[in-house]
């Protein structure tokens, strides 16, 4: 009896967020262990393809560092980073293309189909989606690294409205037509904005946004993040995420979360409860 | 942690449910207990406001028997049964309208616009939607009790869809014009065939069926139920119960559920668990 | 050959009318000799159905004070009024309501349907439709007597969109779900500005407006009602049905009719002539 | 008072007709003294706007015989006729098409324009409506005179659908694009049977159909009409239209009539009444 | 090989146009040779019927002038003018309006028809299309010459919408329903502005404008339209042309072509070659 | 002004066939030196996106055989053919799919969109678009080559829809959501039978057919393509492209072109003149 009052809490719970998000898109940027490890891929496909059969129109961005690496050394190619940022000289940037559009992307997509929803894979290349410029790091030319000018969301709303989940691997293209790389999380974060997504979710290998005392932070505003990155106590590989977030919500974004993806089932969680797992971000 | 993967086991459970009755009619007859004690009331209110907010279609027929008697008493006339079916001369059927028309269907209509959602009220006169011929109990005639002969849905499908939860007295009207009480038991299963609803609940004060063994049954096929009938263990109250599923059942609708309804949240239970609380009848 | 002259002439006469009203909304309020004497509730019938098959969509609002009265009395409760307002407490909105919203109200459904048009009995709490507050008399409490803040018409558009001709009980409720008794008229009137009508029409027993001779009025503007008040040739119950209907010609609605209920096939004649029968009222 | 009843009647006798033929087609044939005498033209103009405006479909074909004579006449054309069929050589072709397209089909689209509603002229050459092939009077060759093949009734639709009354001048155009004259009472029925349409009347200069004994007929069947053909009661002129009847009648129109057409509002008065002045010819 | 290398280039010369013209309006007035020659009414009828099986809506306006000159010689009417305006006296527009509206008309639509698209034709007085009051020459009343007040192109668009080619006859109506005879140049021209069009092009029997020097000119702009009038390189029966394409430029038409109707399959030409072959006038 | 003439001559030739394909299908087969030199892919892309902005539904699937070997030789791995049909074990596979839907896909998409239109690239994985058997050649098993058993053209159609030309990748996946590796020409017929396209073209580096005397052949039947295989005129790789032509007319294609793609605008020649300048066949 106990369960079953324990059940129409949950539901109870739940419900109102059914409702609140029925039709509205949901940006995830899918990477890290969620994307390696074979239980977490499992779960993560059965949580999309959920949203999806309940009217939730989710929006997958993917990552692929680390099979691109590994594509690349195969081919006697030597990766090489300046500020966590992959110069991509043109050899590398074949692979690039064919790592992230050609395998990966087509793999998640497998992975939602045979999950038992529509997928269809996209690149920023299609209908020319995320058009880029070469981004300098300081003033150094990393090569064909793209930095984002604008995000026609277009192709993912027309994929979308056929009733498919859109995956979307970053690349860009700029004026002339050139390809270029583009970093997973900003993908997410633009495209996010330009869908005028409901939410935004960063799939991570860490558990969220912790305050100086390592106390799990559940909810933070702009001016918190911009405190904490201040004190130190946000730094490196979390400060970037953190800012894409904050750009996604400047741009539209209603809420943005930073969550554990080493957790099952953390795309559900997050959204049907009403504390979720993650750190909450808004402006 | 085990409350976070819990929570997500409901969802999971609940989740496809959601999907399979989103646009689905579930007529819900409502009496007894779950009509008269408050928190019960409350928790009704709160399920039936949750369904059509998730897209599905909620339609309540309500009874009304101790109301009406109480209210005959006042008048000073004197309640007379037959077999358990009211006596309904013309001063009584006058109280059964008043009652049944007048004050409690526009209870439950305040009861749930309270509650959130919009409600409408009719009677099975509005569109003479409800179509009886007199019924005899054995050959006795017992005034005006109506045999239901015809449903037509249009006025509720018609409130349905303008966005309302109808809310239907048991009412009917014979071809030239003259109301009729009728069963509310049976006016929910007519109405549920009409509509080709996903599925009829009828709230009880029983826990449900049981065996002879006094065990709980949380399914029921139809020989099941005649061979139980005829054992004598399914009986009084509960064969008109059983038999207006079946009815309902032949006439289309995919499932009947004869469901506690002094248990809260009864119906958000039965419908998005996989073992529901009640008694599923099925063909 | 002269009959047939005429009968074209009066074709050329209602033509014209027909065509305008196609559409429109007439709120009708229905009461007196017209809803208690069988012929004129026939010629009622006739009317408003008609109506309907040509393409106009009547709205009928109705009282009942009489038979409030006379359940009372069989119930052991004494009407009392202030002011002709009828004081109104607990037991009294109970059979208030009964009578109105289950009895009356649904008389009307069944003459209706019976004279061949598709109607649906709707008070003012359904959708809760009619939000009120309570009505002091001077400043003495008269108990549940709604006075008009707010009408929300969707539920008529509603069923007159489904292709009933609703028939509404004079019934309100306030922001806390209690319900309250509204003077028919006024809900008649506010109806009508909350639907845009294009005319209300008051069935009286008496004839019309008449000016200090004893003179029938078949036009009356604001100023002239103001200066025949003010003469005191208009007064008691004549006052408050022609401030009604400048209140709903204020809110909108293009004409307002005060029609002797007592002939036979008013409506129609008033709708269809040039002159009309009974007073019609400008801005 | 008299006068209101009696105007009541004429409404709910009326009103029931507007009902039925709402958006329904009525093809009149337009001829005779109703097209030469200002005072029947005025009228013609008053009924058949009317019609337009409470949303029937009123559907003109008219004639021009006298003024085809006329102007071959100033031409140095002498008209000829074998068994009341015009012998149409080429020369007689050409002032055919003149008259009845270029001058009457446009004072007859003037005229309804002029009543207040929108009209537009059409020939049987508009969209090769009216395919003929040439017709023989016995074995004689009357030289352009066309039997009606087929019939396209879409330009007509494409008119009425735009909201103007269809003005159609009765010519016809074979296979090889070569343009015929065609009788016009034969072309309203064709029109009528091609556009399904509700009734075809069509307006002559007698009173309409009687017996042996000289009486007005009301209603015809078509054994009566055969009967009464064999009698040599209907004869010569008459003949044809009531053929002319039965073919429109055979090819699915509900109802064709013969009217006085100098009667003022004889179209009016047929389809608004339940007697209708003229003969009612059924199958 | 070199011809398909050519038939690529003309190909793609052509297809922008194509696209370019999609649902666009082109008026077409179509006179002189081009309607009287037997191979050019051919290559006219090709190219329009073209136009419109690839999604271009053309509407041909015609004039008449000879025609009607041989008729009334016919009638015994003798032909006047007053600077090259026709003097229209009763007998003479009774004249215009049977040739333009009963056979010119007609035998365009004919033409059409034969070509393979449906056509349908009107003339300024359907609809009261073309509304214009007298026209004086000077201060000399030249009798039925309407100078055109105003345009409701709703009977074109009326019937394009249906599928039609409209072919309109150039005649006016005024207030009071009085038809009149209007310039065929102008009413292209105001139809033209009216219905938005695309284009304006009038098929003449000169090879286009030339300058002083004698040479052809494809493109002139208004400035230059002035100069060469009043330099008197452009003069008689061309200023009227040109000023009517300035006209419909003025009001709304995108770009006015003059272009010699005697080349077979001018229009075809004119629209889809880059130069062109006639003279472009623009704003 | 000859060449004026040619210019119409090519106008009314090419300008049916732009009416008879508005909104239809074409598949077109891409590959060979259409795809490797540099003018034939600009003059490839002026012809796709010209048939595009006229209304045609161009579907673009390529191939890459060279570029497959040529990245499979830098990651060491040998390429290897029985019969002609690439060995694709696991981690040439790999290669296959990066290649194909990675890199040339995208560059087509590229090229497109360039040129002027929208473009989406695509792979047979996407909604299980190609669904696959294992293939055998002979009884010998060569690894991860498809066989097509389905096709769910829904994709494709969902990107045309909405304004894409679809950029299809030869891939399938099997009922496990395996990949493979399919034949290029295979994949077109499949879609284009699957599409109920138009046309089927398949661009290849050979003239088209010939017969034994070496002449071009513009027209063959079955029967004839059946009698050139048993001469041995049709032989080695142009045996299966005439085969994939024959199922997909069994399939419901109207038509299907072998065209010389070493020739500039094969596409819009093909297409856009009666003789074509490739071999149709037809059933």
């Amino acid at each position: 009896m106990k369960t079953l009052i324990d059940k129409a809490e949950v539901l109870i719970e739940a419900l109102p967020y059914m409702r609140r998000f029925v039709n509205k898109t949901i940006v995830i940027k899918y990477g890290g262990h969620a994307m390696t490890e074979e239980e977490l891929r499992a779960s993560f496909a059965i949580d999309v393809v959920l949203l999806k059969h309940i009217g939730i129109r989710p929006v997958i961005v993917h990552g692929g560092g680390p099979q691109i690496g590994e594509t690349m050394t195969r081919l006697g190619l030597k990766p090489q980073f300046v500020q966590g940022i992959r110069i991509t000289d043109d050899p590398t940037m074949e692979v690039v293309e064919m790592v992230l559009g050609g395998r990966i992307n087509q793999e998640i997509v497998q992975l939602v189909e045979r999950g038992g929803a529509r997928a269809l894979g996209l690149t920023g290349k299609d209908g020319s989606m995320i058009r880029v410029e070469r981004k300098l790091v300081g003033d150094q030319d990393v090569g064909r690294v793209g930095k984002i000018c604008n995000v026609d969301p277009y192709p993912i709303r027309a994929a979308a409205d056929a009733g498919f989940i859109p995956v979307v691997a970053p690349l860009g293209v700029d004026m002339q037509g050139v390809s270029y790389n583009v970093n997973a999380d900003d993908a997410a974060g633009a495209l996010a904005a330009a869908l005028h997504a409901e939410k935004l979710i960063l799939l991570t290998d860490v558990e969220g946004v912790k305050n100086g005392q390592g106390e799990f932070l559940h909810q933070l505003s702009e001016i918190e993040v911009k405190k904490l990155i201040a004190e130190g106590t946000i730094r490196e590989g979390m400060i970037p995420k953190v800012e894409c977030c904050l750009d996604a919500l400047r741009g539209g974004v209603s809420s943005a979360h930073i969550v554990d993806g080493r957790m099952t089932h953390a795309i559900l969680l997050e959204i049907f409860t009403d504390r979720g797992i993650g750190t909450l971000i808004t402006l």
